[in-house]
């Protein structure tokens, strides 16, 4: 973590911030501007009364509400952070309430359909700034988020063509704020960079976990106890919301089936270097993903520990 | 880490054991040995005269050696840990030496094409159980080895049928004493298992991280930028040591084949679900993948803990 990211505002980026939607990423973004004093006021609104319960006990936000269109008319700026598939209901439902000049941001990771969505309900002189903060992890729900979620990763935001500039300097600073770095891209690229850097590497790991549980000829059972040799990492990602991932899928559609389209024939490429013995293909392939994950590393997207499914990795042995 | 592992045993398993191949398997297996007391005297033999030196330097033999012949002129047992595609020319060149009583294993990710290669080459008298510790990282290399690798990990054995029971209780009674659970099943039956565990998945992450790096409309270097969506696991995997990998699906090509097929049975079947926007077919499945993954967790074969690229989650803010 870098010492910035430690010290607290002096000043609030924003005075009141709505987030709709108080999961992993909404109750991360909680107790990411509680820590750092990056809003005035934050407002928790949730759908469910059991969500909002808890967000009361683990007191990450000032107010908890689940009158969503109540709390918009309040808010400088709103973030949506349920899955992206509410997001049209809930614009619809709280799009008048908003007042002008209020920015609206989501959390999406889709961000052409979000648009679409969310934009028509919006009265004249509020701004939409959609932002995808690419981070999470494999849990779901107000108790799994951290403070730190954000930090040193990267967010994309995906303004439309002639949104207010202070609106997005607004939205740039608070995600700065919370440790990020900012990307802005269209809305169209966003969304296939997305499709392969995210949306179709889960969309593999879904299926595969479901092929494995659909065989005759290994039991699950063998499955799960030889699940070290690869699978394991894939059961993690699989492992994911269903709810969000089901509306990542419905909501990325295009960009989805063309990637997953490039994915398939180069899978079928490969097939055909096993079936007639190209050991040089294989070894060529093997030896240039190596160099990319070297590159991750190096970026700090990841660290280089070796991971093998626990951390007793430094217990040292009784001699 | 579970006590009895970290005890020294009294007496060895193994009066002479020659491991042959010092990588990331067999380095392993040598710190583990030492550090249990598993047998008497530890031969190292590795092809490149490299790695001998490091191995000579890490102390983690009793003899060092890259003349596999006369070592294994001595050994009592002598455990193949080259890439599988090297087993038939090593039982060739050292089988006429190997003494009568003497058992032959190995630590190969396929089997019955590790059989088929070093069986004919045996003298009469001499035992095969062929083993495979279900257990790895992605680094490779006598320095990634490390002596717990191999705890509360599988390791499977797969004699060929009529193998001398006496062999395969030592090789159960080795691998037990480096903390691993057996379970003995046919080569064949090894075959199939670890191609949906292991060798499949580790072809799809390939596969993926190759057909990043050959698009147009999105860059490396979003790619790696953006990499913290889902992709950076893959990469892991993708990261994995080509020659081994390379090997792996050139001797398990039936199986892996077999394997792929039904994965690409279900990812067609997946892609007309989102084509057809059907949100409860992916639902489904999303939910279903998500307590396998549950089932791994309770079965020790993984933490529960959060994986998100580092290792600052539990890092305090200041307030």
């Amino acid at each position: 973590m870098d010492a910035n990211f430690r010290e607290k505002l002096t000043t609030p980026v924003v005075e009141r911030v709505l987030i709709i939607g108080m999961g992993l990423i909404g109750s991360s973004i909680a107790r990411a501007v509680k820590a750092r004093g990056v809003v005035g006021e934050l407002i928790a609104c949730d759908h469910s009364t059991g969500v909002c319960a808890r967000v009361r006990e683990l007191e990450i936000a000032d107010d908890v509400t689940n009158d969503a269109s109540a709390a918009a008319a309040r808010a400088d700026v709103i973030i949506f952070a349920a899955p992206v598939g509410a997001n049209e209901q809930l614009a619809r439902e709280i799009g008048a309430h908003i007042r002008p000049g209020a920015i609206v941001s989501d959390t999406g990771s889709v961000k052409g359909d979000v648009i679409a969505a969310i934009e028509p309900h919006l009265p004249g002189g509020v701004h939409l700034v959609p932002a995808h903060p690419v981070a999470g992890t494999e849990y779901s729900g107000p108790d799994a988020g951290f403070a730190t979620l954000f930090n040193n990763r990267w967010c994309i935001l995906t303004p439309p063509a002639g949104t207010d500039e202070t609106a997005i300097a607004t939205m740039r600073s608070f995600w700065e704020a919370l440790g990020s770095n900012i990307e802005i891209m269209s809305a169209e690229h966003h969304d296939l960079v997305l499709a392969i850097t995210s949306h179709v590497p889960h969309l593999i790991a879904y299926n595969i976990v479901g092929t494995a549980d659909d065989l005759e000829a290994v039991t699950q059972s063998e499955v799960i106890k030889f699940s070290a040799g690869g699978f394991r990492d894939f059961t993690r990602i699989a492992a994911s919301d269903p709810t969000m991932w089901r509306d990542v899928f419905l909501h990325n559609k295009a960009a989805v089936l063309e990637m997953l389209g490039r994915f398939t024939e180069d899978l079928i490429a490969l097939q055909r270097q096993i079936r007639h013995n190209d050991g040089d293909g294989l070894f060529e392939l093997f030896t240039r993903t190596r160099a990319i994950r070297r590159s991750i590393i190096e970026q700090g997207q990841e660290t280089a520990a070796p991971d093998f499914g626990r951390q007793d990795h430094d217990v040292k042995l009784q001699e």
